[in-house]
């Protein structure tokens, strides 16, 4: 096992209508600045439930953080926390209300230009502070109501932050607030939580037990209610436990003390901000060719992946690496998930403008290894295609 | 899954000679306690390496904190913490170090008796602090180093206090500490983290299928790394793994929204408290008698620890619950560890001042459903000897 560091100070208060105690989770005399996205939470009351919880407060709002949330819309918000002296950041929607909320709680606080967030030109000193902040969840999927970072898009590139001060002092996961959501949302939550789960485990064999195994309980567990949550939007349990995976795949625990690849990752985000791609179809399109091509390299723990996810224990070794692959793929299809990058109206030519992203914004050098040159890169995107 | 509310802010520095960054983790003004038990953090010189890490810091040594660690000699703690302006407790050592250490942190912030936190008189209000706590973990087995509850003897029982100001700040896992660790000592860490795992795990469905997988891994890797790091104290993976299973099995992650059952736990504590035998050990006496005695209740539980813990899926109901108690009494004996009753020189007899105690300290209610009343107990009793 490698050596590591977990702190994870994030309270997870979970289960139906729970965003009642919002009152007891945030400071009585806090000006809260409710951040959301589209018109979602206002539509389903989302919104008025959580206005009604947080009583006698001053609260404004900042509605409007899209998909992939954007440094100038983020910016905005920024200004009016500094403006009006909002002490409390309260995130009511996904992935990307919340890392939004994240970047803002960091940039309100932040001397400099923000930009030097996403950047990696702020230095630990700088990033002493942030606006405390909580997040009411409603699409389960991105972990980031557990866990320290975020996903911020800059002109033609999406970039990662991190900082302790951004773990959510409380975060409210409520099954029940996810019923309304379009059944391929919650499709693309299985598959982002899945991948998370793999590049954290499909690596190298590195004597993490306990991790190994949690991974993979989380992945038979999406694996088991995927399907059935995606068909039956109210099917409670099936939905909690996509939540409390989703969750989990990503607060750090099972990537402690073992290697970890986010080629995926950062393959996929390129594909986001050139083509619109879903966040989660990037990966689905571009995981099953990541091991495709990196098949030797990763050929221990796509055995045991094999074995103890999809039970693929007899046969020759490379037909049981070939088959859980596939099983892989067909689990994201049949979540009406496609895997292929042509399925999405990307050219094979459109490969070279993706591999030249890669290259400008740095990601010369992903995997495990480092191994995962541009070169590589093409391979697998050619794979994907 | 039942509703839950998950929150652990204990810090884990994992690897080895991690304690070398007890300077970053401790404020640099602090006067600190350093709380220990027998001479083996001595005699291996655990200690002196500890007190060259905290560098120039005052520090004050309380030696001397027994296993089932009492009362009475904590309060002797909480008196130089008192008198010597204490503002920061050291624990280093297994759980019955970090157990009175918390007590220490609790009592010595108490206005009242502090035997209230013992007995369940002491009013959320009245433990509204406590003195901060750090862990050096050297026997991984109970998991106090990131939980925020202790187990404490006093007069003829043993009594457990929980309290969120508890939580350590920090705890060292540093696996080559345990090297010296005597095998028994180990084996005993060994079956304490099964036994947690498997009282949070073995009771009714309730569809947490995050936290089942994640026992079920923590119990595969007990049985696979058992065996080899009682035998090989010097290898470092099975060790590491021993460890950081051990706090996984009782950080609240496996039992956050599912029902749990310490019967085990509280009549182990009669029979340590009783007849001095070793906490592990009366666990591994107690809980296949449990299992036995309480078949119907757990059958679908058995059932699936039987499968997914053992390989056990073929075959009729009954005798697959059997084969899996009988194949976790033989782990227990693989390691050493007796599992009846009688092996330890108690008579049947006894039995009756077992029981008699368990009423006397208010354990007449005791299961996932509380229908363990001293008449079931008995039995388990009768069925352990």
């Amino acid at each position: 096992m490698l050596n590591f560091e977990f702190h994870n100070p994030t309270r997870i208060v979970f289960g139906k209508d729970r965003f009642r105690e919002l009152n007891r989770l945030i400071p009585a005399d806090a000006t809260v600045l409710l951040c959301y996205g589209g018109g979602s939470v206002k539509r389903f009351g989302t919104l008025d439930k959580v206005r009604q919880a947080l009583g006698e407060r001053n609260v404004l709002e900042f509605g409007g953080i899209e998909a992939n949330p954007r440094y100038a819309t983020l910016m905005r918000a920024v200004e009016v926390v500094r403006r009006e002296q909002i002490d409390f950041l309260l995130a009511v929607g996904g992935g990307s209300v919340m890392d939004g909320t994240k970047f803002i709680a960091l940039a309100a606080e932040y001397a400099g230009n923000p930009e030097d967030i996403l950047f990696g030109k702020a230095k630990p000193a700088q990033l002493a502070s942030a606006v405390p902040l909580g997040t009411v969840v409603t699409l389960p999927a991105t972990g980031s109501e557990m866990n320290s970072g975020g996903v911020i898009s800059h002109g033609d590139g999406k970039f990662v932050f991190f900082s302790p001060h951004v773990f959510p002092r409380f975060s409210i996961l409520d099954p029940t607030l996810t019923f309304t959501l379009p059944p391929t949302q919650v499709a693309n939550g299985v598959v982002d939580a899945f991948i998370h789960t793999v590049e954290q485990y499909v690596t190298l064999p590195a004597e993490g037990r306990f991790q190994d195994r949690t991974a993979e309980g989380i992945l038979r567990t999406l694996i088991e209610i995927g399907p059935v949550t995606v068909a039956d939007p109210k099917d409670y349990d099936a939905r909690a436990n996509l939540m409390w995976c989703a969750t989990n795949a990503l607060n750090g625990l099972i990537g402690a003390g073992v290697p970890q690849d986010w080629t995926t990752h950062m393959i996929g985000h390129e594909l986001t901000a050139l083509f619109g791609i879903d966040h989660a179809k990037t990966l689905a399109i571009v995981q099953p060719a990541v091991w495709t091509v990196r098949r030797e390299q990763k050929r221990a723990k796509l055995l045991q992946y094999a074995e103890r996810v999809w039970d693929l224990g007899a046969g020759d070794e490379d037909s049981r690496v070939d088959t859980a692959i596939a099983r892989t793929r067909a689990f994201f299809e049949s979540l009406g998930v496609a895997t292929r990058l042509s399925a999405y109206g990307v050219s094979r030519e459109q490969i070279d403008t993706v591999v030249r992203n890669l290259e400008a914004h740095g990601m010369v050098a992903l995997g495990e290894k480092r191994e995962v040159t541009p070169e590589v890169s093409r391979r697998i995107l050619e794979e994907a295609w």
